[in-house]
């Protein structure tokens, strides 16, 4: 990193007319881990950088190249002052509003909790000192990011009421390499200070409902299968809780999830139909259902995983091989037919399709999970996404259930089945995916598809049809995208 | 979300002279979901948004803090207009040709398929209000990620034959933090147009070979493992279709499909050594082939994954445990002797072997298409990525072969292999990879491995060696890069 | 791709005064790949390309609309001209200086190897045509991806001593989609032709680690299992070298590693607790450390999954298989109770439970491995990565040591556990960990987490406390972010 020479060569003037951004000299407040980082990047990109420190001569290792001044004498020659210091410290800069007057003042400075403080940093950066603008931004990068990452497509989010001075703010991000979104003005502070202290608020809800629909089937299959079993047959099955019953939560929660987060499209295409419009506003619970539907098909992807890894260790579990054994000896003591068992043809076929079909469903899913990632996502064009999510994603449901349903396929009737006369788990869980199916099933079906897409280009129920479009408007076709 | 108070804020005018950026006007024609959500995106932007709609009093929930107007009104303050209405409904345009005069119109519609109209919706709304500049963009963009998503990394695709006009959208673009790629003139409007109607145009080749290969392969095996069993020992094994079969068709068509993302690489050396430079086109077929290389891979790693996973749930298939249970039960029936069946120490060695080499082949395959990750590979140098798809694919390919040769090792000789004169699957597989091998060997063998070396760095044969590269040109070894 | 019309619209003036970038000239010298793919992504840009070549009538196919000169008649009309020739052709430059006056040259050119010459190639050119301002840049970019790939998110570094002619690169680049990433003046020019020639530097270290613990661990356990055995029983085991072995290795190295990569923070937390400020920079040795972590722990993911695949395939394995069936027969033979073994409650939950721990810490190292994706990372908010990387890290390495111990849970005090008075692989592996795991513990126990934290804001020890914070300076608590 050759910091010193960059300075130097920086200050010798180019030939031709000086271009804006030679040698611009930018001023940093504070020298902790973020102001030291955007020092770095800033002396990369070729700016001259001052910091601005209350003990310049022993504020710990600074960037090389970069200069050391009191705040009063660093600020004095840039027009852009970042201000990387807590805003507990803030006060300071009250005594420096003759020297603040008029420059730009970049707010980076993030709080440790939501709601610390009645006001925004950077409102109240720029009520304590009227003279400059103040502009927040940066502080949705992490220094970590700043000092080792690559800045590529990373974004700086801008906010401030002088269009003037973010332009001068995203002017110098692009050189360092970002891009920026002005999000308006200085009363947007707030939510810019508050996008790093998020802690998955997309997530909540979906987590939530899984939390939930695991514990309720945790709860129902071990009165089920492990106390049905103690208080009929007086057996301990107690150990099954561990790896049994939890394969049979796991697959019953991804399945409800999966459906879940198909349900909301389906309800919202019915709706459509039903008000013979698509201008009006979907009811709240219905958008916010919409706009956690990639959160509840990944957390169901997550589920139907462990069930998969769960499935695959039963050969090597201890009670799994202890039955097989104890299975053949009990086969040679009892009788003494030649083939201890007849092989049931109908029996393999069946087993054999429940596992292709869960393989299928699964590959189907991992396929669906793996367009959700953001970098694969962004690749596809929306009539690819559309396929992917839409068409792939019911067929994947329909891989799920039927494997659900053959799974009982032989139990439905048997009354052995309905232990306490409750049905089993899967019973449960198929109700909603044959809901959504079946649902879906009607809404392409030909003539039910013909009226929803017309719906969804604009046509509006109820409007006169035969009324000719002028330019002049009037009653007609909607024209609207 | 403070639109109102933003559009106020906007217009307070900030210290400094007005800055080219501040409360900037754009005008929206259409309310649909599109042209709501970019109305939205450009309020966030600190823009001043007017919609333009037939009905102003009746267009549907709009972003709050944008104005709507009828159409001459909202276009008349606007320098820039946004086109949010769907072809058909285009002809009023023409009789705001006064109105829009000198304009620039950016046409972000789409179609519903391809070649639905002879000329581009953009070429039409030109010559419809020939006195405006149009430009076609932002139509890449679905109305879904303007609404929600980060535009972080997303290109808006332009074209328009005023490069004045181009650069004022551009400008936008950077605003609402999204980069930007000039496509040239209007005349590539119909390629904009026709970006987000494309259904995996690189994946249909990959994807019919893949169907070709499952398809041809699981009817040989039909043949050879089901029809022959009933035909001459008259044993009904079609159960064995759902789990068995498909667990040999679905690695031979992998082992297939990777030594088909290799072979045009080696095809391509051979094809520079005996031409002796690198100057001359390739053949379309090779080119096509190579374009596809990428998706032939993935494929590939598709049906390896199948194939893993239905040989990890081989143990827990009903016909193998019964299989293994009558296995023991005749054992114990027939001989008498104190161990049932003698351990064979080269038999444990070489299923052994032939596990591992499956896992680390298959491990291997994860990590190259891990790295076919957008964002993975984005992050890999030049060497980098060379190193991953060149040495480790080979690796694979090798590793993989290997694994099917040892799956056979012992079955080549034996005559009951070849079930009505035939060879199994995996020996027909074997043919390709094997060749690729063989030549890839061949390639990167020392003497071959230069000359081809120097090829690519430009060396001609046949051009005289000895003569002196002047600046005044001349035959010579190629400068070019 | 209509570039012949491209260019002849481009040449139609526009209404309005003619914009900056409109039908702007750029001359690329070499007709190479590299200078045929940005001839090509520059017409599409819209820029007229001229080519410049040695032999104009000869240079092989260029992309349509481009024009071909010699080269001193090439550069003439141009301001810019790109250099994709190979650096032993530059000296032909020489004779150029008076067309090149003035111009920008921007040196696109890789070595084949590091270090091969003694000057950046770039600053050779600058000093072959002194006259010309030199700008090193798009050579991280590959031919490959120009032609092909989408450049959304790609970066172009540039260097170069005037800040004027790397304005006009940027100013380009950012036409053809690309951000940029000003690195100073041209003295850095030699950074900039190493990173293609990268080969995984921060891989370099935990790969070797890897490795070293593999191979002590594969010894010592091939002296424990197989060479005592056979030392002892006089039986060649000699075939689990390649599954049972690898099997065992696999995990010990993959739990190792995972703690080694989080004992880096806990030093690092021990050290500013200790030291009581954070402004004192780390040993070198800790700062290298800290900076492979992910590779560290990516690693210990990779052979985690190892470990599952392994531990998946036993059932099918022949050994296995052998066992099993040796065991029944054994026990049929030698004793004729009903049941041939009794059915262990404790043993059920002890293994039941170990593979659950075992597939939980899985699913979180899986989750770990996908937030570190680097598309997935760029969406975490700051405090959502410390939250993944930090609590479930730690969970991870809990659940993962935890399953270690499980696995040892009734061998630690049976002395035919340690063979040749040699611990078993297992517990050598748990040392680690565990001191992780009590040191984090340690760490994040109420008092001394206050303490920390306290620190990590900013708070050094030693110094007054109750001294006030003036503006005018003077000793405090540290305001730095």
């Amino acid at each position: 990193m050759h910091m010193e020479e960059q300075t130097e060569c920086v200050s010798l003037p180019p030939q031709g007319p000086p271009g804006p951004p030679k040698c611009e000299l930018v001023c940093i407040f504070g020298t902790g881990d973020l102001g030291r980082s955007l020092g770095q990047r800033l002396l990369q990109a070729g700016y001259t950088v001052v910091f601005g420190s209350r003990r310049p001569h022993s504020c710990g290792p600074l960037p090389q190249g970069a200069q050391v001044k009191v705040h009063a004498a660093a600020a004095q020659s840039a027009k852009l002052v970042f201000i990387a210091v807590h805003r507990e410290h803030y006060d300071f800069l009250e005594s420096l509003r003759a020297q603040l007057k008029g420059k730009v003042l970049v707010d980076i400075s993030n709080n440790q909790k939501k709601d610390q403080y009645p006001e925004a940093n950077a409102e109240y950066l720029q009520r304590l000192v009227p003279g400059a603008s103040v502009v927040k931004g940066f502080n949705t990068l992490s220094s970590w990011s700043l000092l080792n990452g690559p800045l590529e497509g990373k974004q700086v989010l801008v906010c401030g009421d002088s269009a003037e001075a973010k332009q001068g703010v995203v002017e110098l991000a692009t050189r360092l390499g970002l891009s920026s979104l002005d999000r308006g003005c200085l009363s947007s502070a707030r939510e810019l200070e508050d996008i790093p202290l998020q802690l998955f608020p997309q997530w909540r809800l979906p987590l939530r409902l899984a939390v939930g629909l695991t514990a309720s089937f945790f709860f129902y299959l071990l009165i089920r299968d492990v106390i049905y079993t103690y208080a009929t047959q007086g057996k301990d099955v107690s150990f099954r809780i561990v790896v049994s019953l939890a394969n049979k939560v796991f697959p019953i929660v991804s399945l409800i999830m999966l459906s879940l987060c198909y349900l909301p499209g389906v309800l919202a295409g019915i709706l459509q139909l039903y008000r013979g419009t698509k201008y009006r506003k979907f009811p709240d619970w219905l958008d916010r259902w919409m706009l956690c539907r990639k959160q509840l098909g990944l957390l169901a992807l997550g589920f139907a995983c462990l069930h998969v890894i769960y499935t695959l260790i039963i050969p090597i579990r201890y009670s799994v091989r202890h039955t097989l054994i104890s299975r053949v000896v009990n086969e040679m003591k009892n009788n003494n037919k030649s083939t201890p068992f007849d092989f049931d043809n109908t029996e393999a076929w069946a087993t054999d399709s429940f596992y292709m079909l869960g393989v299928l469903g699964f590959s189907l899913y991992i396929l669906l999970g793996l367009t959700s990632l953001p970098s694969v996502g962004a690749t596809l064009s929306w009539r690819e996404f559309t396929f992917v999510q839409s068409k792939l994603g019911h067929l994947t449901l329909l891989l799920c259930t039927a494997h659900a349903y053959l799974y009982g396929w032989d139990k439905f009737l048997r009354s052995s089945t309905y232990k306490w006369w409750t049905p089993p788990g899967y019973m449960l869980c198929l109700v909603l995916p044959t809901v959504v199916l079946v649902l879906k099933l009607l809404l392409i079906s030909p003539c039910v598809e013909r009226s929803l897409s017309r719906i969804r280009q604009g046509w509006e129920r109820g409007q006169s049809e035969g009324a000719a479009w002028g330019p002049a408007g009037g009653p007609g076709k909607s024209i609207h995208l």
